[in-house]
C-alpha cells in the first residue's frame, strides 16, 4: 500500500508506542526515506522538521527504538510504530515519554511523570531548544 | 503554557488514546480554537485539514470522545488526548481504532483487527475518500 506522504508535504506523523506497556512515548515525523530506513534497520529513523534531515532516534543517547510492528491508519497518512525502547527513556528532558505534562482547561501544565534519567549525563552536546 | 500552533502552520497533531486500554485510536489535528472547544466541552473537536473547518468527532456517528486528560509533549507541538470513547469504534471504516492495519517491510498491509460495527448503518451520507 502507498503511504500518503505527499498530502502532508512529504512527511507523515509517526506515533511511537511501547509495545508492552501501551504508553505513548513520542511523536515524530517520517519521510518516505526515513520509513524505508526504519523498516530496513529495524530501528526508528525520523525526519527532523527543525534540522531538515534524517534523524536516527538514539544516535546520541543510545536510546534507540526497536521496531516491533508498524501500523497505518485508515487514510494512510499517519503511522503507529510499536516498539521496544532501549534505555530509560526517549525524552531529551529525562523522561520515559515526551508526554510528561498534563494541561488543564486554563492552559496550566503539570508534570505527571518522574524523571528516569539525567539528560546532562546522556547528551554530551548542548541541545538546542526543542527536540534533539 | 503555550502550545506551538504556529510552528506547524496553525495545527498540531493530536493523538487519541483510550484511557483504560491504552489503545491508540486515531490521530487528528487541532487548531487553537479546536483545542479550546475540546477543553470547554469535554469532547474532542479536531480541525479537519481536508475540509478546512472544525470537526466535532462523532457529530454524525454519535461516537464522541470524552476527554479524560490532555498531555503535551516536551516541545509543546504535539498533544496526547486520553479519552473514554463512546460507541463501538472511532474509525469510519468500522473499526475500534483507525490503526487497524499493519504494514510489512515490503509495504504490504494486513488487517489486524476485527470490525466492531457496520459503517453503512452508522454513517448516513456517502463518505468521501479519507476521514469523514
Amino acid at each position: 500500500m502507498e503511504i500518503e506522504f505527499e498530502k502532508s508535504g512529504g512527511l507523515v506523523p509517526a506515533i511511537v508506542q511501547d509495545e508492552v506497556s501501551g504508553e505513548v512515548l513520542m511523536l515524530g515525523f517520517m519521510s518516505a526515506e526515513s520509513l524505508a530506513l526504519t523498516q530496513q534497520s529495524g530501528e526508528v529513523v525520523f525526519f527532523s522538521r527543525s534540522r531538515k534531515k534524517l534523524w536516527k532516534k538514539g544516535e546520541s543517547s543510545g536510546h534507540v527504538l526497536q521496531v516491533r510492528e508498524i501500523r497505518v491508519d485508515c487514510d494512510a497518512d499517519a503511522l503507529l510504530i510499536r516498539v521496544t525502547p532501549v534505555g530509560p527513556g526517549v525524552c531529551h528532558e529525562g523522561y520515559r515519554s515526551c508526554f510528561f505534562r498534563a494541561v488543564d482547561s486554563k492552559g496550566a501544565a503539570t508534570v505527571t511523570a518522574q524523571r528516569t534519567f539525567a539528560p546532562e549525563l546522556v547528551y554530551k552536546e548542548i541541545l538546542p531548544k526543542g527536540k534533539p
